[in-house]
């Protein structure tokens, strides 16, 4: 923590702030049509800022169809490290990053229950709040700004230089199932060739104790639509011949679920890798109390899920099944007799190691066909996918972090996994062959995806010192 | 059909129509509290028309919360019948109609739906096409221009007099539930004094086929609320842990109705008195062919409800539940992962003679209440309710309109009952003493309450001159 980046940090806190919440007041909501210009606004501002801060060959690139992605790099570790370049042996050979955040937010709806406009950035008690605090513009910040300490005063004696090569990657459609981004590293291009990835997008088990998440969940994101009759008809006239879209989905998924949490479709759990005796002996001793969860996170009068499984099993390695939404119908104060010519359902799946997006849609499509009453016509479309992923934790990168976070919060590393999914994680994997370090620094109760969304001032400050001594132990 | 005064609406018809499309450009939708005003705007309307056309003491009665009733009377039948009013014996003695109809509509939501917009009144193949059209402000406009028919050219040799006494009551809020009619007509006010009630708000069985309805379902319209975790929580986070309110509704909704129809709720059908085998059988003589209704009307790919029933006695003589819209979540376009804090449905139940709104609505609360799945909090509130009807058969009024039907279509009227709910009819009975003759003129494919409401414009012009012969003939 002596590095004279980290006192650069440390000088310029309040600028750091100032610029984050310029960030937060751009609306930028990928799954609107309506705000893609914000995309793009935010998109331009983060290359601005790329130039601004001394990073190289900054690009916006362009997606099909959606909000483009952010590059940049620098790459001149070796010519700066005082000992000769030579890439064919492990002599000042330096690491490559490849630095991952979304700039894309969640919509803010219901907007009656945000205590400040989710687009004016506020601070109380120590937080602030808005759409994208900590997820992820808040995070985003602090890569751009350990960047920016490291290049700025630099760890360095000549200054201004980075302890690795980095490249630094944003998307715009992470709320969205990240098409573009997914697309672009399927093409494994020259510029993503790195050794690891950092990816800040995760949060602290518990605050101040420092953390590494090592698994996350994969999903399917599904929309059910349910046709009866041609038009809407009158309830009261047709009410008990002609079906109801709504009563027909009600029971396609009381039929997906039951009771007890468990997913009813033939197949779904086939497969799955169990987490080892190890780690759920790990698990079991995190400070986690579930009658404190269950009062300050969820506030529901009891938890519900599979019964034979702890908390932290249904939510990290277990599947689940949610409905968000259900859109048709009459949904405005009063009554309306009306039965909806037809109704939709929005229905998730979140998966498993041992699982994969295609064969769990394919298993989840063929049993809500089956299971459709009579009288409906049903469509089940995949709106967007993601593969689960588990990190190896025995790398160099886990363990510098690991020293990075210690120094930083005086506290052992923990090492969790996230009920979340960032499909992105398995996509590094997958086509570029690299492991990811997922550090991050929100907290549990940072009402990421809901009304108020926060981000703890403190773990801000001390999110960029934690990346800032990463960066530099990856370089050591 | 001699009578002068069809002659002057043949005469007139072109303006009665212009008239009546000026009428459906008021978006007087009752449920819609920025309605409000149209609702009033609507009310202002008729009353202004009542007194044009000569009706007297015509006033705009406020209701308690809710949209004005619209009242008028002439009372000189007496007077005027050329024999002496004495009214302690039967000579002379004229009767006295309460003639009702219902200015307010239905939404027109989906909008995308229509073909031209729901309040720019439109014809095409010999319809009118527009919200309320035929529910009710068509109807409501048969009335009002057989009764300025009468009054302006006159039955009568003196001119400008009705063949009975007549009472108006226009309502705006039957739509809603009609709370404010209800409280009135149950103070049982001086004014409402009348021998029958003649409504026209119904249909006919099918085109040229005159139609009295004797038979009316009455209906609970409720709302769930599904409470679970305190705010809204990502699904990534939570999903496994905390209750998802979609899921419980869907749970809770599967319960209430089985996948052949039949209402769950235990004790539901205690009491219900069937038709009788005459009823039966004469339904069973109307032209009914139950695969075109499923094609024409319906358009789904089968018809659905409770097996040994036929189509009809599904829909006009035995309760059914159907699911509305469920409020709540997220329902924009792509992806949200969101588990909501709370979801809503809107559930209606109509009842059937043998039944009333207070026990179907108990039995419903708590059968909810006991099935509600763990981890959720419900609460189960009544929007509005409606009692359900029979129309003795054998009554001077309903024999007056079967030979002024007969007349004017040329063909013997038959009986049937509806599905759908009018309350006020039943309260007529129980706190007036009266029957209703339920004449309309509407058709099973006039899209009540869905997109493209139409009426058609034949059926407009002799539903105008079936009503003057009603009237000559109750008179005569």
């Amino acid at each position: 923590m002596s590095s004279s980046a980290v006192a650069f940090a440390s000088q310029n806190h309040a600028r750091f702030l100032a610029e984050l919440k310029d960030l937060l007041r751009i609306p930028s909501i990928s799954t609107l049509p309506e705000h893609a210009s914000d995309c793009r606004r935010a998109a331009a501002a983060l290359a601005g800022e790329l130039k601004r801060i001394g990073m190289e060959n900054v690009r916006v690139i362009e997606v099909q169809g959606g909000h483009p992605l952010v590059y940049a790099d620098w790459l001149h570790a070796e010519e700066n490290s005082g000992v000769p370049a030579d890439r064919s042996t492990s002599a000042g050979r330096k690491p490559t990053v490849l630095m991952y955040a979304h700039y894309d937010v969640q919509p803010p709806d219901p907007l009656d229950e945000w205590l400040s406009p989710p687009f004016e950035p506020t601070e109380r008690n120590g937080n602030l709040y808005a759409r994208g605090a900590v997820d992820d513009k808040g995070q985003l910040w602090i890569e751009m700004k350990a960047l920016e300490s490291l290049l700025a005063d630099g760890g360095f004696a000549d200054g201004g230089k980075l302890p690795l090569n980095v490249r630094v990657l944003f998307e715009g459609e992470e709320e969205v199932g990240g098409e573009g981004i997914a697309a672009f590293v399927a093409s494994k291009p020259p510029e993503l060739q790195s050794d690891f990835a950092l990816v800040c997008d995760t949060e602290l088990f518990a605050p101040g104790l420092p953390t590494l998440c090592v698994g996350l969940r994969g999903m399917i994101y599904t929309e059910l639509e349910v046709r009866g009759a041609k038009t809407d008809l009158h309830s009261g006239m047709y009410g008990g011949a002609a079906p109801n879209p709504f009563v027909a989905l009600a029971q396609i998924i009381a039929r997906l679920k039951d009771e007890n949490g468990r997913i009813l479709i033939p197949g779904f759990y086939d497969g799955i890798v169990p987490p080892s005796a190890e780690e759920l002996a790990a698990w079991r001793s995190l400070p986690f109390d579930e009658e404190e969860y269950r009062k300050t996170e969820v506030g529901s009068k009891q938890l519900v899920g599979e019964s034979g499984f702890s908390i932290l099993e249904r939510t990290w390695a277990r599947p689940t099944l949610d409905v968000h939404g259900m859109p048709g119908g009459f949904i405005g104060a009063g009554a309306k007799t009306v039965i909806p010519a037809k109704a939709l359902a929005k229905v998730s799946m979140r998966l498993v190691p041992g699982m994969t997006p295609a064969k769990s849609f394919a298993l989840f499509k063929s049993y809500v066909e089956k299971i459709a009453p009579a009288g409906v016509e049903v469509d089940v479309r995949l709106i967007h996918q993601g593969d689960p992923c588990l990190v190896p934790v025995d790398n160099a990168y886990i363990r510098a972090a690991t020293r990075a976070l210690g120094e930083v919060w005086g506290r052992d590393t923990v090492f969790i996994r996230s009920g979340g999914s960032i499909p992105i994680v398995g996509d590094f994997a997958r086509h570029l062959g690299i492991p990811t370090v997922m550090m991050g620094f929100g907290l549990p109760d940072d009402n990421l995806h809901a009304p108020n969304e926060k981000f703890n001032l403190k773990n801000f400050e001390l999110g960029i010192v934690s990346t800032i001594r990463f960066l530099e132990e990856c370089g050591n």
